[in-house]
């Protein structure tokens, strides 16, 4: 049994990553941070967790209690991180990080598990994507063998957990129901991410994208078109999304009358993804759970890989629940 | 045309003042103080009131441009009111106050209006009622004629807008969709408002009180439960319900297969009420909108009294719109 | 005051019209024809108008009561229209249908309203647009004065009362609560009538369309991105827009920090339109809600033009309540 | 490993017992028989089933392969329950039903699991209780030592899951959103199985039920409230819940600041109770996932009681998905 710790513990991603952790085989849940609730139980801040028999930790508590071998999944801002991961990497701990701070640095791997599963096996820092990038990286870059498109429009449905849990006004039920609009439209901090990861797997093009709050807690839809000044070989294109995804446990390529579903897949790990080519527009939709694949699924995923047991363990319970 | 300013315009309940102000054929709307918002338009913190042409003010302007012969609703909270209704008094300005600091006060009258319509009319100060009061007492107050029952239980179901637009955790979409949930166990500040004004209203008796949090951003359903020790005489009951709202233009008596709904009465001054009495229990069901006749539409409806209007003035557009 | 009688009034449209109507200050409401529901209240069908005074009417109640300068609007299927409207326009009586039947034919003006308001003034029969087109036209057309774009892409989504009121599994609160999806991939409706009206606009350009159904009875949004093989003049295009609506009382052109937003137009007939131009993308962004702008409340717009009453009449309550 | 078929597959019940059995780890699913779905995949009508392997058998299939020592859960109506019951029984199979035909027959243990443990074991068939039943009565049982109470005030609060998945309009997300509304006033079935089985534990009294519709897919609501004509001892009442409760692994008894919530038992098998006892009242408030507790997961519950196996056998995940 692998001990894992978490970092920065009172956010959405970080107790959906304790649920996971909670249940996985091969992992015992270690010490969970949290300088704004310590000493509380996290079953009073998470109803999903009401029966788990953990408390928050004092701040401290992971670095004192991490050993040689253990991981840490750590969960707070970039600033938190700044702080935290190297101390930890020097006490020679394994760390998935969920913010954004090393998602462009040579020194981790980017952890988008089905395309650098390699790094990431090696790797002493994964850094996990962001939910958008997660959903329109797995849907465009099977596209990267062909021509670059002329142009590519990502238009994004996320739900509202995306935001994180501390309290502001735009995320009250209040506004959220009944509503919905894009934002970011001057420009969001994942669409550089997304280019980077885009760019380097082959595909040189410019992307414009728009997210977009809808009325869902969980859950993510991702229609990306990619616009191409010819008309392009739709069975090339098939094949190819065939043969990235074959081997991979989580990733559904759907086709016929199934179409990706945010209800397919909320409670998983699980990526549904539809590619549909129409003279020189490929059309690629792609649904996960913001809080599973898009963080703390892919994080334990990760650990998985960076572990050496299956992708699956732990979240082979591939049945959603909603 | 009388002028109508709004003191504390920012959150919900002020904002649904607004709105219903801006429509009100008899009134001019004047100043919407708001320190925490001021000089930025009120259509960019509430979407549906994105055309209206209103600012936010600085801190002092009511007080600066109330004169004679204007009013004033009050949104804040108590002790806002404890320091701005009194100063608004000695201009001689009318005052409609939604907070909770007036209810048990001699010096204003309790703006029921259906209940205490003559004292309103006369009033200076008028103290708006709660929402959970609201849609007990209407549900109610007819049976104060009758013996005492020996128990009422009060189970209330409420939108999140009564929590107000400070953000907080558990007003978060995330938190609230998908939930339901009592609170206030122990104590709830509108159980002693019900109270007072069930034995000022010759009811003597006491009250179970569950308030709730329903997925809801507006509207409010109220099932009271009267126990009496023996069987009651429904034809008394049901004609003193008939007697109590018969010339009143916002409380509909249900009955047969029509149940009170609150999809029905949300974005209107209106209540649904139905009763059904069988044998020792009477059961009272009230459907009313938590921002309207359980706030801003009463204030109206209020004013409209206090300002010799018929109640029905810049609130007959009573079809809903949800 | 003129009659208008509503042909097919037991859908959403239908009801959203009747409460415009009702609410109108040169209309008198007619006949309200419903095979399925004569004889009842249509309150008790609709919350919203539980309080308004009328009854369905049996089959051919509209066709006996129309008389020269009534007006209708039906609100039945393609099949439906075949049958009535022929026989209506017969007695000389104006009709807006709600059906897809005539929105190809010559004989119908279609009813656009800022787009077509001289062709609507002088028409018998007016084919009511679909709401998906509306918001894509009213985004579009403004473009249409540019060279060709060489793609639009238009990513759509929906409230569910856009799917009607014929109760199916696929509109249940419990599959369309928690999910986001797309549908119609290979083929929607509405696809050709946004291209004949783009083309018959002056846009000739090919556009990618996909429909969502997301988790809100009422509300649309729209976005729409014209891929051009250039860069383009964006001073240019933000002018052709100030110009196309800068006499019309319901579409709001946004800037800056505004964003078009669902909840600032349901139960209104605004729409909200934004526009952003980088490179050789223009991004449009339309927001409506389905059953007024995109349905009813340009119904009786159109009516208001071909009456010869201001757009606005009975629908100036242009703040939204939601 | 004991195989467990299906009969009548094709609901929201069903598809939970057949996402329950499929991670069953004692269980083989059988044979899932729907006469309206035969041959399609259940993924198909389930999002949350997408990638279970199971597909709907035809009419017969589950007669045809039902053998000595299986089981079968029959999730049809009540007499689709007569017809093919019997037949079940016939052959030696051991049967859990979800209609409501046997819940009044001696031939039937009832199957409130934590209340009938020792009949359920021996038992060939066991009708599963109503949602609103097993609420109540784990609520109430407790209580049966007493003094009987004067009066039992039931408010019940239900997710329109509850309603079905057969397509009707008060079902549909544009009826259910956004509102709130008690039904079946002058009668609930599941009335009299709640004074069946309270009477029957030894609570003599008269209970007013009333259930309402709330804007949840899933989960469930009941507030309980005891009317005594005394004041009771809150330490006795306490002790009891404690004792009834002590050794089970699903009621949690909650006390202080937490408050049972549909959250945190939404796809278990849980129930979340709270009693307060505060003079001559006691309220009961009992959260369960109408689904889980409440008809799928009890119903798993009780094959496993039936079978030999533990309780949490394959329900054991008891951390909540939301």
């Amino acid at each position: 049994m692998t001990r894992v710790h978490v970092w920065g513990a009172s956010g959405y991603a970080a107790a959906e990553a304790v649920r996971l952790l909670h249940a996985h085989p091969a992992i015992d849940l270690g010490v969970l941070e949290s300088a704004s609730h310590m000493g509380e139980r996290i079953g009073d801040h998470f109803p999903l967790l009401r029966c788990a028999p953990y408390r928050f930790d004092a701040p401290g508590s992971v670095l004192d209690a991490a050993g040689e071998g253990d991981a840490v999944i750590t969960a707070g801002s970039e600033e938190d991180a700044r702080r935290v991961v190297p101390a930890l990497l020097a006490r020679g701990v394994r760390v998935v990080d969920l913010s954004a701070l090393y998602r462009f640095d040579p020194a981790a791997a980017y952890g988008l598990t089905e395309w650098r599963r390699s790094e990431i096996a090696q790797a002493r820092l994964v850094a996990n994507p962001g939910c958008y990038p997660t959903a329109a990286l797995l849907g465009l870059l099977p596209l990267a063998g062909q021509d670059a498109p002329q142009h590519v429009v990502i238009d994004a449905k996320s739900g509202i957990t995306g935001a994180g849990r501390s309290p502001r006004v735009g995320s009250l039920f209040a506004e959220v129901a009944g509503d919905i609009h894009a934002y970011g439209l001057t420009g969001h901090r994942h669409q550089p991410e997304i280019e980077r990861y885009l760019h380097g797997g082959g595909m040189e093009t410019r992307i414009t994208f728009t997210p977009h709050v809808v009325p869902l807690a969980r859950g993510m839809l991702v229609d990306a078109y990619a616009i191409f000044d010819r008309a392009v070989d739709a069975g090339a294109i098939e094949a190819a999304y065939a043969r990235a995804y074959a081997a991979t446990p989580f990733v559904r390529l759907l086709a016929g009358h199934e179409i990706p579903s945010v209800a397919a897949v909320v409670g998983t790990n699980d990526a549904e993804l539809r590619v549909d080519v129409r003279g020189a527009v490929v059309r690629v939709i792609c649904a996960i759970d913001n809080l599973g694949k898009g963080a703390a699924g892919q994080a334990v995923q990760n650990l998985n890989v960076m572990l050496g047991f299956p992708d699956e363990t732990g979240l082979s319970a591939n049945v959603a629940v909603a």
